[in-house]
């Protein structure tokens, strides 16, 4: 008998690492990348696995000129096959900017502290909710196949109004979802978060929205970053936010984001055994990439400086 | 009828939070601390809330010579009520010399890596174990009532050898208590540990040695501090060691600790209500104390410098 090899298929990644350094990273710091290095730093993330990028965000230049050129890093990301293609919008205006450009996915951020609405985008949660059911209803008509993400802000606490009621985090989960939006996850806009409420949450909102319970998106300003996306992915979480290089001004500025460092959230997971699609190496990398369009800018991240331990196994990539 | 009025019991804390600052951290660094700036220190860190600190560690003053002053620190300790004063001893001399001091607690760190218990004591894991029968006898003849901990070093990987076994880290705590130890820990070394393995190793070892499971010593070194302090927590660990400021150098500085930052892991806890015992504000203080006596040396933290959030509640401090 001759013996056939057999080669066993790629496993599919257990958890979706969604990179946010584009869009989240780049609008909070003052310096503007060209869009030529955008693209060759999209490229590199993608090189490494990762398969959705939050890619920039359709705002009016006047108010982010980092992001005036949305529409062209778009274009550069629809050209990376197999990756979704992912923009923030505040607003219908925006969602019209972003369908027009060709995104796969919508996110746009409800906040649950009503302070926190206001002060960002003028409207109550109440209205947010309306822009969603506008926005659905806008790519229903224009683009029926792109997906609706409504992020949940300040869901763990504001800094605004402090305490944000967990049954108001809850409701407006529902709320999004019965105004059409696909998915609905939660943001620790103000790195507020502990993950015994990370885990409280993640779960209360399952119970309302079931499988349309979305992202994880958490901040490492008090340094729980990593704590909280584990206790997201203990509560049945498998999509993360992350920027590389934690990308988004030190987390000790105030009022900057501190986002989770993909670097270190791949390895952690990785690490687990828990498959993430996402090169290590590769994904480090890609750090030069965005240094050279960045010069200055400062990077976090402890795995890229310590290096990977001795003898260390990624997560297995194939079906057994 | 008169009103009585009530006065609620202090609760126990859930958690017992070690600090190993005045040992690890200042063995960890070249400056040398005067020994009325420690003394300084650790009541700074008493008067915050803490009541196990590793103060020292009796070694020869040639090999560290910034524990040269170890019996003088240990005497300042002893004057502080409640506080259970601990100190590092790698030998019976040490141990001679720590029980003549009037420690209350000895640790013996006793590396499950065959290849790093060699380059670092000179001596096999089974001679460690001797080592650990030997010191035990010595205290039952001297000081009774010191209870002894033995650490496994080296437990979730090694520098040198690469992967350790998890069998070999199991069995070496059986031994240690076999040997009479009153409790051992597993420390994460080398900053090589993930959660799912700091879950897995506690919870095989808890099945050995029940509650004479002793604490989770975790390093920062590729960010992972905290969450694999939350999984130790989730494994029913209730003693995690931590220094101020993760004073022990830089994380990124080969062979540096990158201990986990006391400040950012009681954080944690009082935010999710398990109440450590400790006051945030009085720890946050106590940098100042540390920062007088050693100047240049760089202290970390995120919690320290983002301040607390707006609104935040410590865990409940009375029983109910």
């Amino acid at each position: 008998m001759t013996k056939v090899p057999v080669t066993l298929p790629d496993a599919l990644p257990v958890v979706l690492i969604s990179e946010v350094g584009p869009r989240d990273g780049l609008q909070s710091i003052s310096r503007i990348m060209t869009t030529a290095d955008k693209c060759r730093w999209l490229t590199a993330l993608y090189q490494a696995g990762l398969r959705e990028i939050e890619v920039a965000s359709f705002v009016p230049a006047a108010l982010l000129p980092q992001m005036a050129d949305a529409a062209a890093v778009v274009a550069h990301a629809l050209t990376l096959p197999g990756l979704t293609v992912m923009a923030l919008v505040p607003n219908l205006r925006g969602a019209q900017a972003a369908l027009a450009a060709g995104v796969h996915k919508l996110t746009i951020p409800v906040s649950a502290s009503a302070a926190h609405s206001l002060a960002n985008v003028r409207k109550s949660r109440e209205q947010m909710v309306e822009e969603v059911r506008a926005i659905v209803a806008l790519k229903n008509e224009l683009a029926p196949h792109v997906k609706i993400e409504a992020g949940i802000a300040t869901a763990f606490g504001c800094t605004l109004q402090g305490t944000v009621a967990e049954d108001d985090v809850v409701r407006l989960a529902a709320s999004v979802i019965e105004a059409g939006a696909n998915e609905s996850g939660l943001s620790d806009t103000t790195g507020y978060a502990n993950p015994a409420q990370v885990q409280r949450l993640f779960r209360r909102v399952r119970a309302e929205i079931g499988d349309k319970t979305g992202a994880a998106h958490m901040h490492n300003t008090r340094g729980l970053g990593l704590a909280n996306c584990l206790a997201a992915f203990e509560a049945e979480v498998r999509t993360f936010d992350s920027s590389l290089g934690g990308l988004g001004g030190c987390p000790y500025a105030p009022g900057a984001s501190g986002n989770v460092v993909t670097e270190d959230l791949v390895f952690m997971f990785e690490a687990m055994g828990v498959n993430t699609g996402v090169d290590l190496d590769a994904l480090i990398a890609a750090r030069d990439v965005l240094k050279a369009g960045l010069p200055d800018e400062p990077l976090y991240g402890m795995t890229p400086e310590a290096g990977l331990p001795k003898g260390f196994q990624p997560a297995p990539r194939v079906s057994k």
